[in-house]
């Protein structure tokens, strides 16, 4: 498939993506929904407005594209939202003259993504992070009790998850301030207050869900993908001092709470579709309801780089893989939703850390500097254990086809000193 | 105060209370904001568009009364809210002639009860259940980890509390289906599917966040009672087994992500104010930024009761009080957002169980009937450990006055079987 824009082999966004975004243009204040191409953002409401889309999108459901979220063309379900994609791909081809030679349309309807400020491009419900990884669930349960224990009896029989925080979602970009919170040490008695000392990110994927099910009705594993909208990248933030002072019984709170990043495009999964791999072999087998297909998992390359304060360039500090997960997309949601749980448009579920097996694929500085014990010696000649003011974390994602990539773009945040 | 209405003494709902809820009228489906008196329903749309409340609700907020949510009208915050409660129960009182002898308007305003159905009064965006019942706490530790290690070492350092899930949150009345899931027993060396046999409620209160906060502006506990618009009563369906064998080490998640029942009626914190009472003695004393004025806890009787298949009476199961938690709710929402967590209107933010120290003021089927091991004998001639499909669980509360009750109404729940 070829368009009639020149895009480079490079780009993360060629014909083949497509991906889904709410923009505004820097001299404007209006939200509305946008795809990519190259380096330009796509107005979907004015292919919308021009009546482009007319036959894809149900009568009833017009102006999907003008609101502040995706929510609304998300909720028509896959056989719309898949149709629309297509519709808009179509109109790219270098082979369909609809657009084409338009000039003066095209030259309104495709903005230079320098002068577009990207949003959060979802209503989020619900949010929930799974725990996917065997090996970060394997390296942090070394740390905190020892090698002999580090899984918990339940990881290979079920995706443990738990509720995080929707408020605080931020899109790529978005500052992020060091929290305060409790923190105790191990030879001292009392708690104390004040900023966290160690400020970590995690490196996760996410998806979003597109139609929802009703209360009381669960998903089975093999209609799950029919859910499922797309994905974005998500540094999941997390203060390990307050963490480890808080979790227990109920799990992480306030050391999770303050911020997490999403990057600013959803990549559907019909993207994605050339590059799914087998999942690894689960051993024991999980129980019937969580049998999929194994056909559920992708070969995305992810990459974590700090950009310390004062300095230009962005410094690799981790390469992993989203194939790395144990257990895959339509496990986790039947999971979720097996006790009859309802999802709701705009739901998102992320996957958890995502650590590789080698000691340069692990998906946080807890794991990557072993709890601070070995400190990372970046090329620009500083050590990090934890994050400090001033840094800027960036992970990026990418699928690597034959003469092009599927690219998720970035998400990045600053960590800003505490107020 | 006194209402030109005649209303009994025993009534949750004097002129003393007006409480904020949705309803519908049975005859129609235009969901719309209601006060209540006594056994009839006031639809505030009414008073609104007829400009009785002009004075009070700003020019550019108008019609905050018509949506299906009380979330426009509680995100203009206290100063807002507080005066148009007044507004309210001055319209029906005795000395005013406003509406008084508007015998057809009246008519038209004050719809009785049994021709509405009350819907969800509030759009959740995020819902988060804290741990804060002492006995409570207690209890379940010496059931799981023995006397010793009953309370965590954190847990009178800090008001804990895990994020629930709110797209299952559903108003009083509602079927509750039993949930399936995994669970393991202790002497069985794999985890089995099917329906939960350990299903249980959770005696809680949770009160919604009017005005919310800025993600990175942290509430002081002093200034926390001002995002605080009022209470509901909140059964968090639990299911034990499920529970038990998830819950490590990220807390719990699909054990009560089926459903979380709460009362229609919005009770305000003016309305509780002459209820207030000193909150019990904190050892150790809590860190600076929790410290509250210590007069945010409330004398609130609460009762549980329960209704067997095929029977009409509900047999009294408990008798708790609000008052036993031992965080108040200034210093759980100072402790939620001191890391700089964003609260939305709409928000809820529930207890926790509330035990008192008495074996018959248990919150909890599990502390009832200690994990199962001393069955309840019902008047009934029944008996139960835990709940069985068709059992129907009531929880009511209300505060005392000399010559009036401010009450909540009630929260039901049916147990249907598995689908």
């Amino acid at each position: 498939m070829q368009s009639f824009l020149k895009i480079s082999p490079d780009s993360h966004f060629p014909i083949q993506n497509i991906p889904f975004g709410i923009f505004t243009k820097l001299n404007d204040n209006k939200p509305r929904a946008a795809s990519r191409i190259g380096d330009h953002v796509i107005d979907l409401s004015m292919l919308e407005k021009k009546g482009y889309l007319k036959e894809f999108i149900p009568e009833e459901a017009d102006e999907v594209f003008s609101g502040k979220s995706l929510n609304k063309f998300m909720g028509l379900g896959k056989s719309v939202t898949s149709d629309v994609r297509k519709r808009i791909q179509t109109l790219l081809r270098d082979d369909c003259d609809e657009i084409k030679e338009k000039e003066s349309f095209l030259k309104k309807l495709l903005i230079p993504i320098e002068d577009c400020r990207m949003l959060l491009p979802v209503e989020i419900g619900d949010y929930t992070d799974f725990y996917s990884s065997k090996e970060h669930a394997t390296n942090v349960g070394i740390m905190f009790r020892g090698k002999e224990n580090a899984l918990m009896p339940n990881w290979l029989h079920l995706p443990v998850a738990y509720h995080g925080r929707a408020s605080s979602i931020v899109v790529s970009g978005t500052d992020v301030t060091r929290p305060k919170g409790q923190t105790k040490a191990d030879d001292e008695d009392l708690p104390k207050f004040g900023p966290s000392k160690l400020l970590d990110f995690e490196l996760e994927m996410g998806f979003f869900i597109g139609q929802g099910n009703d209360l009381g009705k669960a998903v089975p594993v093999k209609k799950a993908q029919d859910h499922i909208f797309g994905f974005v990248l998500v540094n999941d933030w997390s203060a390990r001092d307050i963490q480890k002072w808080e979790y227990v019984p109920l799990g992480p709170f306030l050391a999770k709470n303050f911020a997490t990043s999403i990057s600013p495009w959803i990549v559907t999964l019909e993207a994605l579709e050339p590059f799914k791999v087998e999942r690894q072999k689960q051993d024991p087998k999980p129980l019937p309801y969580l049998k999929s297909s194994g056909e559920w998992h992708y070969d995305i390359n992810l990459e974590v780089s700090i950009r310390c304060a004062g300095t230009n360039d962005f410094i690799p500090i981790s390469k992993s893989n989203f194939k790395h997960l144990y257990w895959d997309i339509c496990q986790q949601l039947a999971h979720h939703t097996v006790t009859g749980c309802n999802l709701r448009t705009g739901d998102l579920l992320a996957s958890g850390t995502i650590s590789g097996p080698s000691s340069d694929s692990f998906g946080s500085l807890l794991e990557l500097t072993w709890k601070g014990t070995q400190p990372l010696n970046l090329a620009s000649g500083e050590t990090r254990r934890f994050l400090v003011d001033g840094d800027t974390l960036k992970i990026t994602g990418w699928c690597q086809g034959k003469s092009y990539k599927i690219g998720f773009g970035e998400v990045t945040g600053k960590i800003l000193p505490t107020n």
